[in-house]
Parts: structure tokens; C-alpha cells; sequence
């Protein structure tokens, strides 16, 4: 039991996936305490760090310290007083999660759906807005559920224009796929870091505009066991939770360095090292090795005689859900492919459960070795499990095409 | 900026301190999938470890992910309805924390307090109770603001005599000094592992006794994204936070495996190694290193004729405080150590702030040759500084003796 000793697992699922190397050995990193000038210019780094990842001038971006949907209840309770209505377009799992965690925190929830495997057509979202008049719009950037990934860059103006807060979670998108904060005018992005920033699950980074700031400092409050006879007055209503209660959040990262939670630490350095990993690659050269490896792996998979899911025109380029073939028993394969082969791909949830797998091309995984080996990998257990396949290696040869393998 | 390289500090404050080199080791490791029976197989061992780190049978043993108030609030918010009544008895700043996430949660919080450097008879307790007649009693064990550990053996049986659930934030104390779940009668406990655990911030190991749970699972339900056909028909108001929301964290670590946040695998790692760490060691020996480093930094700081703060016969093991002696700058003093010497110490909160210094001897770093170091660096700026010290070396001197040194 005590031996800390997991298989070397190649994680070709829809997240979480394997570290870089270096993210990891920067977890392993001895302490400073929370308010050295060491560790608090790192938590400036950081913050200088996630602007670059988020294409922002934002001030406050920060960590929320916990994983990606920890980020989500964070943005979303601190902007939501009760009975205040938010508008979810729904296409997929974390549609309703984002539904979901509003009307904990007090919302009136108005929600539109198109079915999973489609996108909303920015029309769709001016005409709900104009109809509901939410005061905040909530929606995923890449919803893994279904592997889709919607189209911002109209949205932004449309609530601008309209007077509504746009947030937005890229957790599933980030790194693999384009993210103009400013440009497409998001107020509040959240993410996490274990799809295509190469880490772990248990931080998530935020961005927040000015004009959610403003907004969220209206409720601005210092707790009791250490405020100071100087200190303002509190103001507003108080934010439903003090974990999640950004305002205290920022007084913590900012200049008047209030206690508030004592910071992770070690997810700090791992957070600055996925961001660092992922400046110097650079940002265009990781999206355009994910849209290669995502390409390669669409390749293998259509030439496997394999159906991709959904409106494939819309697909995030780091993850594919793969329709599981009639009379196959996904798990069985999924088994077969971790037990005899260390390679996890992903099970779906809801409508789509049992119905599709979802393989990722994320990270450090996003590789031409890794998309050959899963491919070859998923052939073979396909065709012991006597799936008849079009033709032998056609999967694996159509993904060393697109890498430039040639036939 | 970009080498992760911080100065080796030895973290003599209230915490976060060094970690244990084996713990740093484990956040190293490579992941596996949420789902991976190797992944379930580590969330089940880490359940067992903390029943036995928590002294405790109780089933529902597991992590939150985040920092140790996330556990506080994932406890409260769980356990109270709006205007539940909640007591809190308070002795230092920790005790107004509790407080407030209670409120926030959408308690009646009602609140006792005695002078910050004492703790209560439970007696007050009883009273208070009576007077109140609370749905729940809420306190921390050990107030690192004011290094007080609050007796708990009496409180259990007043609270299961008196209908109430008894839930104990135990961060600063644990591993330090006994914590005894079962026999106290506590039914709910939080703790994190940046203390004697030796771990970093991060991560919130509970433990919740079937009363507890009991209450919450009247409030259980499923998201909308991931709810079966076959699954049971929601019940109770919702709880106000999502990810907060323990019945649902129970369906994912429990045999349901119900999909909520992704878990921190690299926590979980960590969580695991100081549990195992603990263990290895033996939690009695453990305490033992505490209070021998502890009596040790006492006899030192009184030997050079510093005061200890509080009522020092209910201090914690793990922490001292020291007043901050007349025409002393108490910031400046710490500036040095933590410049010159690499050695942190702690300042304080609230009213305390600027009137004591935290003197941290906690997990690793409970040990001979940390305390000696700290006291000399102590005393060599304190004399730097002017101040007229009894002695040259007495409090080197004394701590020696307590470990057997002699004169």
C-alpha cells in the first residue's frame, strides 16, 4: 500500500491528462512562507504569467485554489446577488453545471439549449438576451461532454452592447484553442489547468475585467479577526461564501495583502509552470500542434471506419468523441485499452453515456507518438474484440499522413 | 523569472512550514485517470490513513480540494439551512472565521468569547447552549492567533446530551496534539495539512460521523448533466454551494463514483504521503517530538527573558507566542531573520498584530536543530538590535537541556 507507485498511464481522455516533466518536478519544490517577498513575487509572476495565457490586460488574474469548477462557483457568486436572473446557452454536461452552480448561488436561471453535437449561432444568444434580460451570460468556451467548442467572438459585443456580464469557462479549451479575453470582450474567464496546460487538476486560474471588478467590489467586505480601525467600511451585501468571495480574493493578491486563505503553494508553481511551458513553446505553436494532433487523430479515426461525433466543424482541436460502434461494448474496449495497453481514453456522461468515447490530444500529450500508439492500440483491441475494421493500419496511416509520414 | 529556485527558509511561523522531503517527493509523481482503479484504489487508502490520522470509524473520511477553510466551509455550508442557529465559541481569530462562513452560509450565528490568550470551561459551553439552543456548535481546537488549544474531551457528550452537532476545526492542532474523533464524540472535523502534517496548503482532510451525515443526506441530489433515469428523485432544499455540496463529493469518493470536480491528484498524493509519514512514525511519537520541541522553544525564549503569550498551560505543542518586548520593532526583527538568517517567524492579527510574534515548531520541522538555530539567530538580532538580553546563550542553553543536553 505505501509505495506511491502508479502504472505510467498514457491519458488519452478528455482530461485530466499526463504533466509535462517539468511541471511536475516543479511540484516538488520546498516552500516559502505566504508572505515572503519570494512568494509573493511569484504570485505576481503568476499573475503577469496568466495575462499572457488569457490575451488580457487585466489586472486581476489571479488563482482560485481549487480545481477548474471551484473557479466557476468563485466567478459566479461573487456577481450574483439573489434572485438577480443569468442566461446559460446549454450545449452540453457543463452547460448544466454552470446552471447549476447560479441558482446555488441565488440565481434566477433562464436556460437555452441545441442539441449536444451542435453550437449556438450568435443570433440565437442576442435573441435570449434581448427576451430573458439576464444581468450575467454564462457559458463554456469547449464543452468536453461533446467535444464542441463555441464561438465567442461575436458574443462579447452583443453584451456589451446589451449591458449583460459575459463569463466564461475555458477549461476545456485553453492552451489547444484560440482565447481572446479582451479582444472578444470576456469580463470573467475561469479554467483549470489539467487539459491542454499540461498540469494537474487542483487550481484554477481567473481573469476578471474592470467591469467585473467594479461590479463584485460593491460588496466589499474585510473579515472581523483581522480588520484594523483604518480599514473602510464594508459595503453591500455580503457575498455568499468567504471561500469564493473574490473581493477578499484580490485584497490577498493585491497590494494590501490581507490574509484570507493561506495560498497552495505548491499548485502556485505548478500553475506558473504551465504557464511558463506555455510561452515558451509559444501560444500559436501549441494551438497549431494541437489542431495537429487533433487532426491527425480525426484522420485515424474516420479511416478506421470509425463516425465522429457531432458537427465536427465545430470541434475543440484537443479532444474527439468517437461513436461507439453497434454491437460493441464500449467499456469493454476502454478496459482492454488501460489493463493490456496503459492507454485511458474517455467514457461520456448523460444522453451521451455508453454511446461515445471521447479521446483527448491534450498537453504534453498532444504528440505524434501518442496519437499512433492509441490508434494502433485502439485497432487491435477492436479487432480481437471482432469489430470488423475497413482495412489493417488504416487508422494509424492516415494520422502518419497528416503528420507528413506520406502513405 | 523563469527558474522556480526560492531561497531555502527554514519556516519557524505559524505555518505553511517545510515540508517533509518525502512529501515534496510524492507531488512529483505522474498522474492517472479519476476513474483509474489505481486512481479509486488511492482515494479509498487515503480514506483509511485519515480514519486512522483522525482517530476515528467514521465511513465518510475524505478530501476537500482546497485550503483548509474550503473544509470549513464544505462542512458548514452543508450541514446549515438559512437561520439554523449556529454557536460559536470564540478565542482567537479562527473562532471568528468560523463565524463568519457560518453567517454567510445563511446561518443565525450566535457567539460566545473569552480574552484572546485563555480558552473556555466547558461549562460556558453547556450554558451557551442552553441559552441558545443551537443546531450546531462550532470551534476551532488550536487558534494559531493566539497558540491556544481549546480541551475538547468534555464538549462531545455535552453536545449528543443536548441535541447538537459538534463540528471542530482542528488545522493548527492536528498531529501536534491528540485529536481523539470517536471517543471526543465530534461529529465533524476539518483540517489541512500546511501545519504538523508537514504538507503544503491545498488540500482538507474531513472526517464526518454518521450523525452528520445523516443530516446532510436529507439535502442529496444529483446534477443535471450526469443525473440516470435509475437515479433516486432529489430531496431537501439544495445546499448553497455546488462544489461544497459533501453528498455529492460522498457519491464520487464512495462506490457510486458519481463524476463532481475532477480530484487533485497531485493532493491526493500529498494528502496520502503525510498520512503515511504520520503513521510510519507513530502519531504518539509524533505528538512526543512536538511537545519536546515545543517545551524546548519555550524554555529558550523564557530563559532570554521573553514572555511567552497566553495562558501558556493551554498552548499548543506546536506554537508559541512571544510578546514583543517595549522599543523592540517587532517587523524589523522578523525582516532580519527571514534576510540574513533565512529563518521565518510569524507576526499576528487582529489585536495581537504587532504585540506578539508566532514561533512555529510544527511537523518537519520539530526538531533539535531547528529550535537551536532559531533561538541563537533570535537572540544575535535582538542584541544586534540593542535589546539587553539576561544572558548571552541561555536560551540555546536552556532549550539543550530540554533535550537532554544538560548545562
Amino acid at each position: 500500500m505505501k509505495v506511491l507507485s502508479p502504472p505510467p498511464r498514457l491519458l488519452m481522455g478528455p482530461g485530466p491528462i499526463n504533466c509535462y516533466p517539468r511541471v511536475l518536478a516543479a511540484m516538488s519544490t520546498q516552500l516559502v512562507g505566504q508572505y515572503d517577498p519570494v512568494m509573493t513575487g511569484y504570485m505576481n509572476e503568476v499573475m503577469a504569467l496568466y495575462r499572457q495565457v488569457f490575451n488580457t490586460q487585466n489586472e486581476h488574474t489571479v488563482l482560485i485554489d481549487g480545481t477548474s469548477r471551484a473557479g466557476i462557483e468563485a466567478v459566479l457568486v461573487s456577481c450574483i446577488e439573489p434572485d438577480d436572473k443569468v442566461l446559460v446557452p446549454i450545449f452540453g454536461r457543463f452547460g448544466y453545471l454552470l446552471a447549476e452552480i447560479a441558482e446555488r448561488a441565488g440565481a434566477d436561471v433562464q436556460t437555452i439549449e441545441v442539441p449536444w453535437g451542435e453550437v449556438f449561432d450568435p443570433q440565437q444568444i442576442e435573441d435570449a438576451i434581448k427576451r430573458v434580460k439576464p444581468k450575467v451570460l454564462a457559458m463554456v468556451q469547449g464543452d468536453t461532454s461533446t467535444t464542441m467548442l463555441q464561438p465567442l467572438d461575436e458574443i462579447g459585443e452583443i453584451c456589451r452592447r446589451l449591458d449583460v456580464l459575459f463569463y466564461c469557462d475555458a477549461t476545456a479549451s485553453i492552451g489547444g484553442n484560440p482565447l481572446l479575453t479582451d479582444e472578444w470582450q470576456l469580463d470573467a474567464v475561469s479554467v483549470g489547468l489539467q487539459k491542454c496546460l499540461g498540469g494537474p487538476s487542483g487550481s484554477a486560474p481567473i481573469t476578471l475585467s474592470p467591469r467585473y471588478v467594479d461590479r463584485v467590489m460593491k460588496r466589499h467586505h474585510i473579515e472581523a479577526g483581522i480588520r484594523d480601525p483604518h480599514h473602510q467600511q464594508a459595503r453591500g451585501s455580503k457575498i455568499r461564501s468567504n471561500y469564493f468571495d473574490i473581493p477578499m480574493i484580490l485584497d490577498y493578491w493585491g497590494k494590501e495583502r490581507l490574509n484570507h486563505h493561506t495560498e497552495a503553494a505548491t499548485m502556485l508553481y505548478c500553475a506558473r509552470e504551465c504557464a511558463i511551458n506555455l510561452l515558451d513553446e509559444g501560444p500559436h505553436r501549441v494551438i497549431a500542434r494541437h489542431q495537429t494532433a487533433g487532426a491527425a487523430m480525426l484522420a485515424g479515426i474516420q479511416a478506421m471506419s470509425l463516425k465522429p461525433f457531432g458537427n465536427i466543424e465545430h470541434k475543440m482541436s484537443n479532444v474527439v468523441g468517437v461513436v461507439i460502434p453497434d454491437n460493441v461494448n464500449g467499456e469493454a474496449i476502454r478496459q482492454e485499452l488501460l489493463l493490456n495497453f496503459n492507454i485511458e481514453i474517455g467514457t461520456s456522461f448523460g444522453p451521451l453515456k455508453g454511446k461515445i468515447w471521447r479521446i483527448g490530444t491534450m498537453g504534453y500529450n498532444a504528440r505524434q507518438d501518442t496519437v499512433l500508439h492509441t490508434l494502433q492500440s485502439l485497432e487491435t483491441v477492436l479487432r480481437r474484440a471482432g469489430f470488423n475494421l475497413a482495412e489493417a493500419g488504416a487508422g494509424v496511416d492516415a494520422a502518419m499522413h497528416i503528420y507528413g509520414g506520406g502513405e
